[in-house]
């Protein structure tokens, strides 16, 4: 599914706050991230003025840019709304609607700031929210008034307020005689002045400069961040997340994948964070949600932020990720959610503990299988290689264009080549400041406080004063997840695993922990139980020392991370030189492919406003099956088996017994449509996207890819990708009819059921 | 799928040769026996004679008695040939060409004896021709000329020659005053006395007795059983066994499930064992084989052997099933193949001698869990209490009614409810004389000694002297896939398991076995180490010994047994009163029945041949998901991941890459058809069934159903019952054009392909 939870599992969700850059990375983001990343990646809007790449091939492909909106057949498509009524930076306009919740995406569906997001966006609130006593995850969660919402303080909104292109402003600092560190770093530090200088004038905004293509064009973003986040409306999980992990990035799907969340403002309509005063946020357009919800073959159109695709990466980087980073992170997570889930099989308390993590881990998990099979399967890497060699020979046809660009495909192939051979160390290394919890907590504390002796400018972004509160509140509420049982036990397997590639002999810190160590899981309990990591008030007394006093303290878990903190440190640092040698070979592969191609096509997504239209369609993912476009609450029930993950609550199986389908039957079908299967082009970060009828009302919320559509990131086709929805009338039969929250569908103006 | 391999897996392949009654038969396989089994159950024909039920209503379930053929509109079924020309008592007809192949089902396709059934029916001739060395099973065979053709010592051919009702012969050695196991024992015995006279006037044939509606009429059958069986040709198992277990019971398939087999006589035309100087058998019928195949929707018959259905068994027997018995399978089979999997994973002479009984084993798990998902979410067992509650009403109706038949339903379910008190440590125990395949020798020759000592008329079926050679042959040769340190463990875990039952406590006989003993590992390993039940001069020489003789032998594992012997014959003299109790009641239900629904229904399967007829036809199988009823080559390219069970032999793909389909290709789907799907009426022992189109010529070979028709054994629906098979055009293009094997395309009269 195509859900923060991935974000998460890749960002750390314990120290990296959203909407800010990621120090935390892992290496198993890295590859992805490398290009994308010069600046914060969450710019919210494209303008006309970056279309660098113009007259845009109206393939069935395609995540447009706002900007690209003009250019497209709307009609031809389908869609009634014009450009202007989708897209107006003059005017309110559809988008208005749409808002980024943490890190996916969600609806104003009301005017009072009701937001529609997915169940999985929603997951952290509800999961922090939740004890074995009030347990929210399994029984749902209705407030009555407003007075019941819960507040999810991790949680932020944003809001797109304004932008202007900063392109000449940022690239004015990089000269002839820089190297990729120095090129990167400077690029990183001017973002950051620009961001500053524009937060002084606007003292209520937030200011982001996002880069739009790669090493070329820059854009300053100013957004109001809403702070004060409020849980609403939540199913139980077994109908929010039914069919769990077997079901996940499969079709057909029977989950009732929807949340609904409110932002408040301060009483002047101000961004504060959680007070008893505060009042709902005002959005200035709310979108109309449609009863009347889609058949096959209707044109729908979807917006959103999608994170990253790699469609026009090398065929170097599909043989890394096919090699070594898929499978490696197939086999750290399966692991790792094993572990996880034995821990939690006898005590309810700890299984909470584990939940979020868990589907985060596994979601990338069957992603990445997904991934690997599809790239092994339809040989994407063979393919692309193939393009790459043709593209080659048109390069060396002209002697200059042969000087210009000659070097770049064997210039890429030789620093993925550099990210292969360490990427297992690499990667091991970055699971001990994420995998292991305490770990990360220990990392931040450490890294933290070296970064803040240095100016505020050229600190890592998370740990900027401007950052700082919001990080550390994530931080402190990552602790009460930690488990210091099945900390030993990844720790110990972690270090198992290192010393298995000899990582003693390359890395001097871990020798003395591995070398002479026969029983790690001892070494890694003695570590674990005697650390104090996972207390919040000691954390708290911690977060303002020195590197000094850190190197001081006791714990001994700190003290294993601070030994390795110089090669942590040294490791970013490669990473800031590769991704500099690759944003500058990228940017000038994408010039000579534009004219060898003489079309433009599609640049990959960045996390900024993409627009993609389709079909509500069948597909035959293989021989001899078809999978229909819509499933049925019949479908439901026929899943359920009552163990987990396919249980039905008491409330579903009730009124689904008494027929009690209320105004939200699809005709045809002689049922309540539960879930819809689309044509449009997706990824991750799509995770809550409205999906539009025809004419921009809400008839949908996207939640996931099928399995085959995986590959999207790597390969887009009609054939197989398809993206996922949970039809609304679902939606509003849950919430009303099953669930009596009458209340929220007159507020978002929608029929109400009477009694049954 | 639809297999030998059950029957091999219920009626323990070691001790039970085919065509035989059981004595061995393990608890699994009981509940589903009780009924059809006073005499041998493997009758041929149906005789109009038997036909209690007329008029038969036609649904469109069915498998229907060749008596019953001629009341069918086979026209309206699409079918061409008259009743008379599918089966004609008094003449030579279709079903002349459909012979028995172990407990599978096979056709004549040559004048010369040339059989074609499913790979898995040739599956244990194959592997006992394979060594590491010479791995036909891995490898596929080919015999260029008959001389090459590799005998299958335990195969015998049964060819049906004529029949006779003998019910009132049978039936009047019953008397008022017999208790149930009295009468049991007299029907046997009558029987067996039957089939002695009836081979004293035919002595080159074999007389069955088969018991065709319970309790009430019994036919002689008296068959030509060819006894020197060679193997002709197989694929590699890579194809006729594609997709392995991941596969087995599923749609979309893509399995080449066929072999060739032939069947040899003395020169003179009778029956023989193996010898140089034999010929091929001519059988009176042959059948042609038609490469022009079938199309979605064409009208489609089978004949075959369906074992045993128990869709007249009351809600009392499917909850035994569904909470005690399927369940107890589920798990046990599953741990022994995972103990068997493990040991094979280093040794590939190990893997081939358990080859066999793991895909026994799993066939069955998989074929108990699918049926055990069926019967839960379609609640079969409330639906039937339910009929049965407004049965039991309409009884009561009625004074005399009630008189006769107001016990019945609760007196079945007090059958039942004894059976499922004593079910865990029955299933247990026999599992020590099946699941522990020492267990199995020593137990026969323990169970024969004492039952020879007996006049041959009463001794259990097996050890009779018409049956002495064949039972021993089998035995000795099951002999070499005895792998002692698995033995070793089964063992220990079964006594693991009783142990914790606290069988120790109600089997004075194990008491000492389990309770001084901690480790039972070791007790295990020194039984079976010290044992010499898998030596075959050993085994041999006990053959004729006495009680006596052996209860002095100092071979542990066969101490261990005949100190359990006492038990093991009490629980089949239960076995045999349970089954006399169900016999009568069932007896008296089905008139009851009859007069309640004034309508009559096709009687449950019971060995004997049947017809069913369908089309070739898509299905639904849950919510959103439909499947075509035709597969393709490219569907298996598409599966091939080159990791078992997904590889595809180089010969396959080569030819693929060549787009070389010959003269076999479906014009519609521009590839080769592999497998068919049609809504015919199987169960177990259609294996290997002549799929036929309307012409009567043979278009494919039955080998499986889908996972959704498992249940069919319990309630057929059209909405999920489908049976799958190997489109025929597959078979031929294997056979030739993969693997060049046109000399048999000849002889079956069939186009051979031009070499590409």
């Amino acid at each position: 599914m195509s859900r923060t939870l991935k974000s998460f599992a890749k960002h750390d969700q314990s120290t990296a706050p959203n909407g800010q850059r990621q120090v935390q990375r892992t290496h198993s983001e890295s590859a992805l991230k490398f290009v994308h990343k010069r600046c914060r990646r969450n710019g919210v809007l494209t303008l006309l003025a970056v279309c660098l790449l113009c007259n845009i091939t109206l393939g069935e492909e395609g995540m447009y840019p706002m900007s690209e909106l003009q250019r497209l057949d709307l009609k031809g498509r389908g869609i009634e709304l014009t450009a202007a009524e989708l897209f107006n930076p003059n005017s309110i306009s559809l988008v208005d609607g749409v808002c980024r919740v943490n890190g996916c995406t969600g609806s104003f569906v009301s005017p009072e700031g009701l937001i529609i997001t997915n169940h999985h966006c929603a997951y952290g609130a509800i999961q922090k929210a939740s004890t074995a006593e009030h347990d929210y995850l399994e029984d749902g969660f209705r407030a009555d008034s407003r007075d019941e919402e819960i507040p999810a303080p991790d949680y932020t909104v944003r809001v797109t307020e304004d932008y202007r292109d900063v392109s000449g402003e940022v690239l004015r600092v990089v000269t002839a005689n820089m190297d990729f560190l120095q090129r990167t770093q400077a690029i990183e530090k001017r973002c950051k002045e620009l961001e500053a200088a524009a937060e002084a004038e606007e003292p209520k905004l937030r200011a982001e400069v996002a880069e739009m293509f790669v090493g070329k064009t820059y854009v300053l973003f100013l957004y109001t961040y809403l702070k004060d986040i409020r849980l609403v409306f939540a199913p139980p999980q077994s109908i929010g997340n039914f069919g769990g992990e077997d079901d996940n990035w499969m079709w057909p799907r029977h989950t009732g994948d929807f949340s609904f969340m409110r932002a408040y403002t301060a009483p002047d309509g101000s961004s504060a964070t959680y007070s008893l005063e505060n009042v709902p946020y005002r959005p200035k357009r709310s979108i109309q949600v449609s009863a009347e919800g889609v058949e096959e073959n209707d044109a729908v159109f979807l917006l959103g932020y999608p994170g990253r695709t790699a469609r026009h990466k090398t065929a170097a980087f599909l043989n890394y990720e096919q090699n070594t980073r898929l499978p490696t992170i197939v086999e750290l997570y399966n692991w790792q959610i094993d572990v996880m889930t034995e821990a939690g099989r006898q005590d309810r308390g700890v299984e909470i503990q584990h939940a979020s993590r868990i589907r985060s881990l596994a979601n990338t998990e069957k992603r990445s299988r997904g991934q690997l099979q599809g790239l092994l399967r339809a040989d994407i890497a063979a393919t692309r290689a193939a393009e790459e060699t043709k593209l080659q020979t048109y390069i060396e046809q002209d002697a200059q264009r042969k000087q210009t660009y000659g070097h770049l495909l064997s210039e890429i192939a030789s620093v993925y080549d550099e990210i292969e051979q360490a990427a297992t160390r690499e990667i091991l290394l970055s699971q001990l400041r994420s995998g292991s919890r305490m770990g990360a907590v220990a990392y931040f504390l450490f890294d933290a406080a070296v970064e803040r002796t240095k100016p505020d400018l050229e600190r890592e972004s998370e740990y900027m004063d401007r950052n700082w509160q919001q990080s550390t509140q994530t931080l402190l509420t990552s602790l009460q997840d930690i488990h210091q049982p099945t900390e030993a036990i990844i720790l110990a397997g972690l270090l198992e695993r290192l010393k298995a590639i000899n990582a003693n002999q390359q890395i001097p810190a871990l020798a003395e922990s591995l070398a002479d160590q026969t029983d790690l899981l001892a070494l890694a309990t003695r570590l674990t139980q005697q650390s104090r990591l996972n207390d919040r008030q000691f954390v708290q007394s911690l977060l303002d020392s020195t590197p000094e006093q850190l190197q001081q303290t006791d714990d001994p878990m700190l003290s294993f991370i601070v030994k390795l903190h110089p090669l942590f440190d040294e490791i970013r640092r490669q990473d800031k030189v590769r991704e500099g040698k690759l944003s500058e070979l990228y940017g000038s592969l994408v010039d000579v492919k534009q004219q060898y191609l003489s079309a433009d096509f599609v640049p990959d997504a960045n996390a900024t406003l993409r627009f993609t239209c389709g079909y509500v369609r069948r597909y035959s993912p293989e021989d001899a099956v078809v999978k229909l476009p819509i499933t049925t609450l019949s479908g439901v029930i026929h899943k359920t088996t009552g163990v987990s993950p396919f249980i039905t609550p008491e409330a579903v199986l009730t009124k689904y017994a008494q027929q009690d389908f209320g105004p939200f039957k699809n005709e045809q079908l002689g049922d309540v449509p539960v879930a819809i299967l689309y044509n449009t082009d997706t990824t991750g970060g799509n995770s809550g996207s409205p999906i539009f009828n025809a004419r921009g009302e809400l008839v949908g919320v996207n939640f996931d890819r099928c399995f085959e559509a995986t590959i999207n990131d790597f390969a887009w086709d009609e054939s197989y990708s398809r993206s996922i929805g949970v039809d609304i009338r679902y939606v509003l039969w849950i919430t009303g009819i099953a669930y009596g929250a009458n209340h929220l569908l007159e507020e978002m103006n929608v029929p109400v059921a009477v009694a049954n």
